[in-house]
Formats: structure tokens, C-alpha cells, sequence
């Protein structure tokens, strides 16, 4: 199939991601049909008169049915019941994704569940996360971010080329890995520092936090996450993230023996790598347009 | 003296907090004359042309002279020379402070170098630090931010008054320490998430850092600031950034304990702790004005 074949996608969820997705849909490939499944009725309701779809369910099996491309947006821990109840109504050669914070634990289900006649490829669009609910849906929210798919070694190439595809024309910036080098990362560049945010402001008592500037604000700004979300995610890569907060830990006892021994230079030469480090970074996301000059 | 006697401020060091501050006092003390010193020729030409102050010199000396309250806007290291510079030209009953983002070792200083018949009460005033130099200087730049002044016991009540009065004038919100817990409350609310966001980014690999999303970036941003101004801030106050360090470490290590075990609730707690605290911080500082609504 070519992108301009898909004529059919069904998006199941419509929080932020999903009403998100449907948007950008509509902006970019004309003659796709948007099928949503919410299971609430005001979610429903708006999703249809603020054009996030074309047609809505409420019945998710049916919401499949003639679908070639199928998007879970919903969170991670509803993937193993949606799996078990749409496998046999999906179409032969339908590819299903979604938009989930991890790769490994959905790819694992979608073996065990889906048939072989489908495909499952999971992808991660980088993009939005504070404000959720579909309220917050805006068609350029994955304008030039970063996508990341994930096909294992099974994954047919049409299919892999037809999903880096369509998220390029949603307006991504799409790489491939496999799921568990998916995780890997993400742990080091997300759920790590995420759970750092956390810890930040669980050791900060309320009184001195008060008296903090913008630097403190914004170094634990993802901790005001939602914890159910979140939750979720840490358990679902658990190990991985585990790990880099190890890392993390070392390198902050580099800093402390720095510290402690007094050792200037040191001190100067960790502040210097770090600086050029994130400023380079900066540069790169500037140069790709995923941060604004 | 009264805020409305204060006549003639002495601003050492123009960069950005320097420069800043003479737009200010512009702005809000009508009748102050503010004499400036800078080292650099091209930062004297820039501070008359700008506004900055009414008068410049470039002799360190001759700039105290005359001034009631003496301000040192240059790096901490620069505080030994220069005290001992002007000590014998400081009129009698004088007020020194500084903007320094640690207070133990100026006031320590003070008390060594300069005379029995003047005041050194140090000041933090907590705005502005990514951007350097006087061509950022903005009038507005400490607006509702929040200010310590740090006396010691045998700070005379007329003069931590005035320095008080002082900075509400500029715009701020003053709160007052001894040196020591602004030392302590500094390490854990600045230099400790420094330290956390140094560590980020040297515990990430470039190419995985290229992938991340805005999160990373909002959590590390302040190590892109001049690790020259940061070493000596670490340096100054090495032993309270360490335990920071190591309250931040044991917060780390619980995470790290509830994805191990697993245990989903107790990972549940720590986030949903977090996301609360945080979120009740920022509505604090909203109602403050500290934040934008």
C-alpha cells in the first residue's frame, strides 16, 4: 500500500494525541476517512463537531472493520483488552500502531493477540504531553518533532515505509529502532529525567521551594505530569530506567567528589562539557526546526 | 537614613544585574545619582549612553566616595579586591551589599577587610542569569522576583530597614536570612538542580540527546549557563550543594527501589506527591505575581 492508497484509518482514543492526530489528518491527506472510538459520550459528542473525525463508534470491534491503518491513542495499560477485542474483526494486511512512551510491553501484546495476517509497528510522536484531553487538540502539535518507529525483524518493509510515511506527512521527523533500543533510550532522555523532576521536588521542603526562581521551575517542570500516566510508563520500562537513573547518580557523584575534594578545576571542566553539550544541542534543534530560532 | 534620604548609590561591576539595576533605580528612586565603575572601557561608554548610570569612573576608589549604599554587581571572586580597594575611602555609616548568589564567604570578607564604622549587609536578588552582560539590562528585570538580604547579628535594624526598603523600591519581594541558611536554602533550591542538570546532560550520549523531546530540554536548561559564574558558585559553597546532592540521591534511590521491587502504588505516591507539590508551588507564585497567569 501507498500512502496515497490509505483511504481508511481508525483512531482509538481521542485525548490530546488522538484529537491531535485527527486534525492533523484532515490537514494533510484529504481522502483519508477518520473512524474515532471514544468510550465517553462528551468525548464522542465533540469529537464529531470540533472535526477531529469523520465518522465515531461506540462500539470498538466495529470501529476496525474497514480500517487499513489503526492507531491506539489510548494509555498504555488499555492496549491488552483493545488488542484482544478488535483481532478479529481487523481486516488482512491492516497495519495497526500507536502512540504510546514505550515500545517493548505493546510489541509483546501485539504478538501474543493479533493475528499473523496483520501488522503491528509501534511508534512514538514526541510531541505534547502537560495538557491532555482533547480540549487541548491542535492540528501543528507534531509539527517537526521527533517520531520514533519501532519494527522488530518480522516487520514486512511496505508496511514499515507506508507508517514512516504517514507520519512524515503529518509533519514528523520519523527514525527507526528496534523496540528495545526504543526503551533503552527513552528511559535516558524521558522517564529518567522525569523521575529526576520528581525527586527534585520530593527533596525540596515547601517553604524553601517557595523562594526558588525560573531555573527550579522549569529543571521540575514535567513533575506536574499526571501520575497515572506516568505511573504506567515507569512500570512498563521499569529496568531501563532504573538503569539510567544509575547513571545519573554517578554523575552526580562525580560532581560531589569535586566538591568535597575542592577540586576547582574539575568542577570548571564538568560545568564546560555540560554547557557546550546542551548548547550544541540546542543549535541541532534549531537547525532541524524542532525549536524555534 | 530613610529611602527618601538615599541620594547616591555606587554600582560596581555593570553586567546584566548591574546594568539592570541602574535602569531600575531610574525608574522607581527619582532623586538617587548613580555613579557606576566598570574595568572595561567599551561597558563605561555603553552604561552613559544607555542610562545606566548618571556618572562613571575608572578608579575603583573615587567611585565610593560619596555613596550612601554601595552595591557589588561583579563575580564573587572580584569581592576581596575590590573591599579592600575602597575600604579606606567608604564615608561613615555607608551600606555595602552585593547581588551574589552565596553569602557566607562576603560577608566573611566583610567582616575582615572593611571598617568598623560602615555596614555590609549582603543581598540575593533571585532574577536574570542565562543572558550576560549590560546589553540585556532591562528596568523590569527584578520585578516581583524575590530578593534575600542576609544580616548578622550585629547588623544595626535602621540599615537592614533601608536595604529592605531598598529592594521593595526596585520591585522585589524581600525576605530575610542569616547568611548560613541562605547558604543552605540556596544549595538546595539552585545549585543542587544545577548540579542535576549538569549531570543530565553529561550522563547522556549526544545521539540519544538529539531525540529528545521538550522535556529533557525545559529539565536542563540551566546548565547551558557560564560555568566560570557557576564554578565559583559551587566553590563558595561546596559543603551545602553536596548534601543537597545527597538528599536529592536518596530521592533517587527510592524511585530506583519502587521500579526494582515492582511496587505500582509506591511509584503511584511518589509521583502523584510530586505533581501536587509542584502544582501547588506554581499557584503560589502566580498569586504572588512571581508567575504569569
Amino acid at each position: 500500500m501507498k500512502l496515497k492508497e490509505l483511504n481508511n484509518v481508525t483512531l482509538i482514543g481521542l485525548g490530546l494525541l488522538g484529537g491531535s492526530l485527527g486534525l492533523s489528518i484532515a490537514r494533510s491527506m484529504h481522502n483519508v476517512k477518520r473512524i474515532g472510538y471514544s468510550h465517553r459520550e462528551t468525548t464522542r459528542t465533540k469529537a464529531i463537531s470540533a472535526g477531529i473525525v469523520d465518522s465515531i463508534t461506540t462500539n470498538l470491534a466495529d470501529s476496525v472493520a474497514n480500517a487499513q491503518l489503526i492507531i491506539l491513542c489510548s494509555p498504555i495499560g488499555t492496549f491488552k483488552t483493545i488488542l484482544t477485542e478488535i483481532k478479529d474483526r481487523l481486516q488482512p494486511g491492516a497495519i495497526i500502531t500507536d502512540v504510546g512512551s514505550t515500545k517493548v510491553l505493546p510489541n509483546n501484546w501485539a504478538k501474543k493477540y493479533l493475528p499473523k495476517d496483520v501488522t503491528f509497528i509501534g511508534s512514538h510522536p514526541m510531541a505534547g504531553s502537560e495538557q491532555r484531553g482533547l480540549d487541548f487538540s491542535r492540528a501543528d502539535l507534531f509539527d517537526h518533532a521527533p517520531c520514533i518507529i519501532t519494527p522488530n525483524k518480522t516487520s514486512p518493509s511496505k508496511d514499515i515505509l507506508l507508517l514512516k510515511r504517514f507520519w512524515e506527512e503529518i509533519g514528523m521527523r520519523v527514525s527507526t529502532m528496534t523496540p528495545l533500543q526504543h526503551d533503552k533510550v527513552l528511559a535516558q532522555i524521558s522517564h529518567m529525567p522525569h523521575a529526576l523532576a520528581v525527586a527534585l521536588i520530593n527533596s525540596t521542603p515547601k517553604d524553601q521551594a517557595l523562594l526558588c526562581g525560573k531555573g527550579f521551575l522549569d529543571t521540575s517542570r514535567v513533575a506536574s505530569g499526571d501520575e497515572s500516566v506516568w505511573g504506567d510508563i515507569f512500570m512498563s520500562n521499569a529496568k531501563n530506567t532504573d538503569q539510567a537513573i544509575g547513571r545519573l547518580i554517578n554523575e552526580l557523584t562525580r560532581i560531589q567528589k569535586a566538591l568535597k575534594s575542592p577540586d576547582h578545576k574539575q568542577i570548571n571542566n564538568l560545568l564546560c562539557k555540560a554547557k557546550d553539550k546542551r548548547n550544541n544541542l540546542v543549535n541541532q534543534k534549531i537547525r532541524r526546526k524542532e525549536l524555534p530560532l
